[in-house]
């Protein structure tokens, strides 16, 4: 197999009506091509969801990293590669370069993915031989995911109720809804001055539907963020977010 | 020009991603279907978004009706169909066929479309002519958007405040934004049991960011809402909500 066919190649025409105000598209507008790319290129290389749906397990995205050089604007024809390029017993890593027409990238993503047995809810091993047949050796210019501080005891939530449109069809809030969800907590103002550089996100517990959930921010340093979203025990997932000036 | 020169066709995946709890498409996503088909097919033929900038108009969505015969599943092939069935001096009225893949109907849309003069924020006059040239004759069968009731006095209304990512391009409360907005206000339960057959939306003023809003819903008949979202003044907006069981 050569690198061509381990890399999974995906075109996109930005959606004019997914655009936001200022005529660009946004982080979850990526968010979903992103997770787009995934489902597809793991389903025709036999580890996507109905294969592991037959074994009793389902792929759960631990991690997000999205880092952006330009946002594209109205019907710009981009183009997505996705490729693994780490696969453990616990999870693989998969990274994502998104271009525009003449080749220069616009952005990068790396995200980290476990596999969950449906049953007990659990991790379970993943299968490192027949993912490591994918790895591809291809550069990602940006940082890993990192650890994120905690920002839920500092500061007082927004509370929120996770609806019907928040719901995937494993049952659990929408990875990418709650990117939504957190972007949502920023003024429309400071989309008129700054716009997302880095987006970070850590996955860690699954939001249900009807769970009294609050969501939390704090600026750590100028236009830097961590955020997260909490149950009334825990963090179900924390984030990070940097804006730069434009 | 033929039949099939002035009738756009698209075709789409169902997303993984974008799926509800059950494993369907939702209205949402649906919705988001006709309004990349209706951009798609307008801007090819001369009447698009950049077309109506320069003109200093835009289109504005006016009323949309949606009907589901089956909801299609996981990665399935559908085909859109739109075409102009209508053209007058003020609106122009668009149908919409989404197929399956041996061609067998799914579902069908009628909408009705305005343009405003960008300035002034009013109707302006359409070109009945140039639009003229484009009405297909080819059935839709299902009801045009009727008067829907008003129920804000009637009830009382859930607060929701407009968010950065319900804004559009054009500054405003995007049309497919209303309708998640809408539907959440149903309980999971609901869902479990129910499916929309039809949904309705009248668009009467434009949302936008930092307003005030309320949702309003009452069930006047067995399975058979009306909805309203409303700004401190006046309805934004009307549905109507047909279920069925399932």
């Amino acid at each position: 197999m050569n690198k061509d066919e381990k890399t999974g190649k995906y075109e996109f025409i930005t959606e004019s009506y997914l655009l936001d105000f200022r005529g660009r598209i946004t982080i979850q507008t990526i968010g979903n091509y992103l997770m787009h790319a995934a489902t597809n290129h793991a389903s025709k290389r036999g580890f996507g969801y109905s294969d592991m749906s037959e074994r009793n397990t389902a792929w759960v995205l631990s991690r997000l990293a999205i880092e952006i050089n330009r946002y594209p604007a109205m019907s710009e024809p981009v183009t997505l590669y996705t490729w693994i390029d780490e696969a453990g017993r616990l999870f693989t890593s998969r990274c994502f370069e998104l271009t525009d027409v003449t080749g220069v990238p616009v952005a990068y993503a790396r995200s980290l993915w476990a596999a969950i047995d449906l049953q007990t809810r659990r991790p379970t091993s993943l299968d490192v031989e027949a993912l490591g047949e994918y790895i591809v050796d291809r550069p990602c210019p940006i940082e890993k995911p990192c650890k994120i501080a905690a920002v839920e005891m500092e500061t007082e939530g927004v509370p929120y109720k996770v609806k019907y449109s928040d719901i995937d069809i494993n049952g659990h809030f929408n990875s990418i809804k709650y990117i939504e969800h957190l972007l949502d907590m920023f003024e429309l103002d400071l989309f008129q001055q700054k716009e997302v550089k880095r987006f970070e996100i850590a996955y860690l517990a699954e939001g249900k539907y009807d769970m009294p959930l609050t969501l939390h921010q704090k600026e750590t340093e100028p236009d830097h963020y961590i955020m997260a979203i909490c149950n009334p025990e825990k963090a179900i997932c924390r984030a990070m977010v940097r804006f730069i000036r434009f």
